[in-house]
């Protein structure tokens, strides 16, 4: 099972190391990294890279592809090699799946029109606008398409494909493998939990506002 | 502020990833992947590698020392050059942490000696045995050492260690930015929650059995 996990400049380190960790487990996986060109991929902060094992030519028919999001997915809305290699991946995947403001990519690209679909909370109404059927949930499950909200959403959104795809106990060893158990030492992860001071310190800081 | 992040062949990518994706988005933060050697290091799964940015002699007198865990943890329990290189760090660091089977490291390291400290949950025993307070929980705070259970626990880790440094409101700035408002999707993230065939088939599978 060939797992394609998209890397493109400036994009979110966990969006695809959160998924990448809990499906690299899965019995007969094979995660590859790609992206448009070899080398190396640095992340939004620029304080870490990751290395690219192939170029998208290369993994033209992934059983899953994986697009994490991040500040570099605003140079990825226009139509080119990305979604090229999107659009013909998707035709044969079983899955294809986002985290964050990847399923803006996946939008952009045609795959999300009228379905069911969810991003990043500050990246909704784009999403909505490009032609997804909004829901405001974690995870979004539509036919072969997963998508999940922001950044960390990616670990819930892989736990809950790995029990579609090995089953409920397969999936819950490798959350006992991951010793994923969160206990977050606050209750700000939703704008709907957090203090209002915090939302708007982050809407106000955030490429979205 | 400068955080080094230890690289290691057959590292736990989530392990380094989860509490980079947190400290990096701390005010001054300047977040350096280390490594005895330059070059890229491979991650437990062969699947993924992350770039050095720096070796352990250039970044010698970190703020934040973070030390992943992973299978690789193994052939860092000898003494030697990372060794040495954390017992110098610790000395002037304001926070030395550890994810999953980094504290084992730390342990040998000889820097847990009767302080409170965590690991993952199959490696507690083994902690102990280096002479380490045990403490059976999540996070676990002793002066300036801060140890986490697995893999995922670094998240945590990391978000109570962001609300010492800069306060409560920018850690939860942070966690709404990295929407962190955990739903796993099965309840099996701890020993004591997962079915008993899970916990049994994790032990099998694990080098820790």
């Amino acid at each position: 099972m060939q797992i394609a996990i998209l890397l493109y400049d400036r994009f979110t380190a966990l969006d695809a190391v959160g998924p990448y960790e809990v499906l690299s487990r899965l019995p007969d996986a094979k995660v590859t990294f790609v992206a448009e060109q070899a080398g190396l991929v640095r992340t939004d902060t620029r304080q870490l890279s990751l290395g690219v094992d192939a170029t998208l030519g290369e993994v033209e028919r992934p059983d899953i592809v994986v697009v994490p999001g991040g500040p570099g997915q605003v140079a990825l809305m226009q139509d080119g090699p990305v979604h090229a290699w999107l659009r013909n991946a998707h035709e044969h995947s079983t899955w294809t799946t986002s985290v964050c403001t990847g399923s803006l990519i996946l939008a952009a690209a045609g795959l999300l029109q009228d379905r069911r679909a969810t991003s990043n909370w500050q990246a909704l109404d784009q999403l909505r606008g490009l032609g997804a059927d909004v829901v405001e949930e974690r995870v979004v499950f539509d036919s072969k398409l997963a998508t999940s909200a922001g950044v960390t959403a990616g670990i819930d959104m892989a736990l809950a494909l790995a029990g579609k795809i090995a089953g409920e106990q397969v999936a819950q060893a490798i959350q006992l493998g991951l010793e994923y158990d969160p206990e977050p030492p606050f209750g700000a992860g939703s704008p709907a939990t957090a203090p209002a001071a915090v939302v708007e310190a982050v809407r106000a800081y955030s490429r979205f506002a």
